[in-house]
């Protein structure tokens, strides 16, 4: 490719509004463009790289045997309704009508298309397990689009369902995709790992996120330091602290405390570190429509947060998770929110389980301005469950039992998830299994954030020039830049050969033949990422050599011209 | 492939509803499914079709010199509103709202984005001239989905954009285009003509269609038998007959003609032929709004028909064609449709071309039951035009100068059309000239409907077994058939080792490895079209043989073993 026949449109300036270095080098680079608000042009050099990864997804899905098919973005609202989510799925989900004022959606996902496809091609247990995937253009329409194509609106996805008549052929076939997404992220060049995922409303226990990892990524990850432990930290259990809990020595005291709101006014009131006080939040418990809704007290220690996701799935509290309003804070305490706490609480209490192995603890009295100081469970709190409500921190025991938990940010490109039965229930997928009886389908489900991952990988690998890209996924291999072409006949000439010699092996070969100075293209070629340059200039063509720069390493070095393309074939 | 991990989805049946073969077949050799009208989902062995040609037409463009980019399916409504398209485009545009109740459509087509965005992206016109292109998924809410894909709601499409600054650059490009359209055609295996094309309400005079030859075509296209001429019937000009016009003979004579309303009426009436026959047609002229249209006249051969197209570009003649209602007609001819004629007819009239060179002729006499035999222009009919305002027919003289006019046929499957500035004007896209001035761009645009050439292919290539595919886009070049695999041991070795021999050498080979009796193989492996088939049977492996059959040629005969790889090999 030349770039004066090409559409190269690099930006000298960060735009406004672009936040994380993967929107803003996207743009520089000139690999997309907005189009409204989380829809974007894939640019010449942006698709180049989508591509490129959609091409390996592709080909470890073939080599998993999953069979490639496409289905319509546009999809009947009828099915949707069918599977019950036409009611559940929220605002991202955009309805629309067509002329005959018949309703549709813009898929998001395509379990209902499926399971009503295989619902009709699929007769026999012999033509099981089977996989179909396809990539395909997705909408969601987020709240708030942000993060280029990180986050955006329109974006391309690889989306596989697998069907078995068995949780064990199911296992087997969640294993075989497990492994051929690790293939695929290793391919991609990137450092990425499989954690463990929660569930959600589906339940099951197997589910999986491929996560990017980046500082600038919006998950954390917890991993194990001496193992291969790694759960998002939704999922991550908390252990119970090892031995027994001390015997508390004080007596319960009440203190006025006025002014002391916050788990950090309690320890500078006290002088104590926030893990020697119980914090005490409400929330609203389950009932039946039209009671009133009963309040249930969580108790953890002042250093630890709720992981809400753990403490919506205890018995009796509500899904999803609601915090108290202020008038059931109120009607349950009596006092402020910053005072509340779990001794002679009208309620049931949860304590974490780290909570759970205080003594002689600092915890709101359930009187605004006063708290406790020598508290004690079992003596000052008698009726209590314990639970794992918390989120893991750094240095907590690794629920694997092998080392201690370290915590990174990471960025979800993958997702692989047992479905069980909900979608082939609510769609009638079934055939007749080896009994001769029908049988409901088991599902599996496998996604791939296709654009997504083009963000990731700049997110993971990038300088202050630019982009540094995986080899596998550079949009050109090889630029030439020619240092005064256009002054230069021997420069012209020597460049122009090298670019049809590695055109001509079939190497991805981009040359800068603009009439732009040289400190321009190199800016241009760095902000790009193309891996490897050759740099043809007057000097060193006295010596039959041009210089290589390699973007990764970024050292440079000289090359005899007649060993240019050997040197690249080999790389 | 292995069918029985594969899924094959064949039908016995032919589904209803299903009108053309194309579409029958597409059903039933399970290449779609239909999920909603016009929505169809792309089965694994539809979409290697599909794929197949997705990838010439892209090799093609990239050799064309296009670069390959992707615009969002969903686009804002502002873009619409700056081109005007907004209020011109009908219901086939799919309008939408997001969650925040901002306006978008369902892309039909992309020349407001691509515009658009060059507007911002090129700043001079040395980067001119470019050609861009995607292939794209495209939403069209067809009034009356039908044919399957052939006119579906949801397509794949190519398109392509170039932009110019000069007429005669924009001429290069288009005829560049129309090259590659050929090469894409050609490679594709179709039997094709590119056709004049009518150029609508943009004007200019190049655009041309590319059409698939077919008796099922919606499209008549008008062909020259001794020159490479092909038009649009809609576009294809009829001329003059040659020759001066006879002198009338005979004096005007109103005859009472009870009960004859049609043409057909007439000449059984007067015993001539429709040829000589004058039939008046009226239609609503141009106005002011609030003014009463004028109606205006267009008087044809009794045997031709009116080109609604032509019609509607004569000055005065509204545009859409409006026929006058019973109400304009009798406030205009006092008389019912079936008596109009144009002697004394107090409106314009218009006489085409070959009505002209009528004498002596019978035409309504503008009184119910009554006709006129014997009337003749100048001396009967004073005032009045004469245009091209008919369809040709077979054996019109080309309007090339060679030959006359043949009648195909044919299913539009491409067009290539210039634009010039129309929405380059709207958009504001404009770069610096080589004086320096500001300069609106020309631009082309260049369109093939990627799942419509699936179903076009099968219609020029079948018979009464199923599909029989060009080589180019068969969805597996091979098949091999192995007849009682799971009786004899020796066939399953035969089949399984041609199979992983063709698979090794690189080649796209499918092995029906289910258990089904060799009758249901066959049909199904003919109905899906495969262009190769190997038949490995108990009888011919006794002299190291195996059976090949051609889909095309439908002729069978006898291969060594050993043979086989070098024989598919070759072809």
């Amino acid at each position: 490719m030349r770039t004066s026949q090409y559409l190269l449109s690099t930006l000298k300036e960060t735009p406004a509004n672009a936040e994380v270095i993967s929107h803003q080098y996207m743009l520089r680079a000139g690999l997309i463009r907005p189009v409204a608000s989380g829809l974007y042009t894939w640019l010449p050099t942006g698709l180049k790289v989508l591509k490129k990864v959609e091409n390996i997804v592709r080909e470890e899905m073939d080599r998993a045997g999953a069979i490639e098919m496409l289905m319509p973005m546009v999809q009947p609202a009828d099915l949707w309704e069918e599977s019950g989510r036409w009611d559940d799925y929220g605002p991202e989900l955009v309805r629309l009508k067509d002329r005959h004022n018949r309703s549709f959606v813009l898929g998001p996902t395509h379990e209902e298309v499926i399971t009503k496809l295989i619902s009709f091609e699929l007769n026999s247990y012999k033509q099981l397990p089977l996989s179909m995937y396809q990539v395909q253009t997705k909408f969601r329409d987020e709240i708030r689009p942000r993060f280029g194509v990180m986050r955006g609106r329109e974006f391309l996805m690889k989306d596989a369902y697998s069907f078995h008549l068995s949780q064990e052929c199911l296992d087997t076939t969640y294993q075989n995709m497990h492994a051929a997404y690790c293939r695929i992220f290793d391919r991609l060049g990137l450092d990425y790992r499989p954690v463990i995922a929660d569930t959600g409303s589906i339940g099951g226990d197997a589910s999986h996120e491929f996560h990017v990892l980046a500082e600038s990524g919006e998950d954390d990850i917890a991993f194990s330091s001496h193992s291969d432990y790694a759960a998002n930290i939704e999922k991550a259990e908390a252990l119970a602290p090892s031995g027994e809990r001390a015997n508390g020595e004080m007596g319960i005291n009440k203190i006025a405390t006025p002014d002391v709101h916050t788990i950090e006014d309690v320890c500078k009131f006290f002088d104590v570190s926030a893990s020697k006080v119980a914090k005490t939040l409400l929330v609203v418990g389950e009932c039946e429509e039209g009671e009133t809704a009963p309040i249930i007290a969580l108790v953890l220690r002042g250093d630890h947060d709720l992981n809400e996701i753990k403490a919506e799935k205890i018995a009796g509290v509500a899904s999803p998770l609601a915090f108290a309003s202020e008038e059931q804070i109120t009607a349950a305490a009596n006092c402020d929110a910053g005072s509340i706490g779990p001794v002679d609480l009208n309620t049931a209490v949860i304590v974490d389980r780290s909570a759970a192995h205080l003594s002689d603890f600092i915890c709101g009295a359930n009187e605004t301005g006063f708290h406790f100081n020598g508290a004690n469970f079992d003596r000052d709190i008698k009726d209590y469950t314990v639970a794992d409500i918390r989120n893991v921190v750094a240095g907590d025991p690794s629920p694997c039992g092998n080392g201690t938990i370290e915590i990174k940010r990471g960025i979800e490109v993958g997702h692989i998830f047992q479905l069980g039965e909900k979608y082939a229930k609510a769609m009638g997928a079934a055939v007749l299994n080896d009994q001769g009886k029908n049988q409901t389908l088991t599902m599996g489900c496998y996604g791939i954030g296709v654009s997504r991952i083009v963000a990731a990988a700049i997110e993971q690998n990038n300088d202050e020039n630019g982009i540094i890209w995986p080899e596998a996924i550079a949009p050109f291999k090889v630029v030439i830049i020619p240092m005064n072409m256009h002054k230069s006949h021997r420069v012209h000439e020597t460049a122009e050969q090298l670019y049809s010699d590695l055109k001509a092996a079939g190497i991805e070969v981009m040359i800068d033949d603009r009439k732009e100075r040289p400190g321009v293209m190199f800016k241009d070629m760095e902000l790009i990422g193309i891996p490897h340059s050759i740099i043809v200039g007057e000097r060193n063509l006295d010596n039959a050599e041009v210089e290589y720069k390699n973007r990764i390493a970024g050292d440079k070095s000289t090359l005899k011209i007649a060993d240019v393309l050997d040197f690249i074939t080999k790389i």
